[in-house]
């Protein structure tokens, strides 16, 4: 096995740590090559159940090539909220988006610090009060009260270095951020 | 057809709309049914590929038990960001579920109040800086700068009503709650 030196990182835990640096270096060099564009385009089904295509996007200073295919996912409200039921609630993708953040940037980092990961499993939970959205209280709001999000890591670094890894991680999240501090959002509709 | 009046409302755009004045009767009298808690469960894959299985939920005072099985959604980055481009990025689950999550209460609210809908379709544009997540400036925050969301409605309602009931998905939407308001996230982590 390669040793781990600035000049020859080896792929570890899947993740190619030298082409990570090497992109790392050209953003550097080109800033601009940050600016990222995602997109996605819903369609309503029936009910509460609706269907987004998500394909291309626009970053490294050109739009993506390499999908081919749109991804597509639904989302519906369960029986009990008067859905059919038929895919998760938009509220519970926002889970697997905070979860798979994490865990994207977790991996990373611990690939360019050079810790071996044997397993990487989390658990999230959002508890929410649908009197907010109902509009059954102005004292309650509509979103998620809290987020909770257990790791479970098995690597081969001390217990301390898992610590600072999680924490890193939360520091380096783009959806950790938007969740915690929120953005801006817009909203427009035409007549079609 | 049948006239809308609160006696007799319709189903309407597939919402049951007598259940769903019936669901809110019972909240109202029975507060504690709004507590809901949604769950997810994240396994890495390799690099930054991700599984999240979503199935379980608590809501309406018990555990949900019409979901006999899991839905699955993989997460990564795309190849220019060094993953393996298996599945959308994170931050792109956060594009599908505001654009579910408004939609779903554009229908609920439009078949309440009698409008007929034929088409809804939403695009959703996400901009963000990876200077941020990448570590590289103190300027630039790790989420997106802003999300904008376009709606395309055909419907039997007058222009100003389509606009009224943008603006009250918006008003009930918890998604666009945590998005623009943020949310307490709280992480911690064992070894496995």
């Amino acid at each position: 096995m390669t040793s781990t030196t600035t000049t020859t990182r080896p792929a570890r835990n899947g993740v190619d740590v030298p082409t990570l640096f090497a992109t790392l270096d050209v953003v550097r060099a080109q800033p601009a090559a940050a600016q990222f564009q995602f997109r996605a385009r819903n369609e309503w089904v029936a009910g509460t159940h609706s269907r987004t295509a998500i394909q291309g996007f626009f970053g490294a200073g050109q739009e993506d090539t390499t999908r081919t295919e749109p991804f597509v996912y639904d989302a519906d409200h369960p029986t009990v909220l008067v859905g059919s039921g038929a895919a998760p609630t938009p509220v519970e993708f926002l889970l697997h988006a905070i979860a798979s953040c994490l865990t994207a940037g977790l991996v990373n980092i611990a690939s360019a610090r050079g810790i071996t990961l044997h397993r990487v499993e989390s658990t999230v939970e959002g508890d929410i009060d649908l009197l907010g959205i109902f509009g059954m209280s102005d004292q309650v709001r509509n979103g998620y009260r809290e987020i909770r999000v257990h790791f479970t890591v098995e690597d081969d670094a001390p217990a301390e270095k898992l610590q600072a890894l999680v924490e890193q991680s939360r520091d380096r999240s783009a959806v950790y951020d938007v969740l915690t501090n929120g953005t801006r959002v817009v909203l427009d509709v035409t007549a079609g």
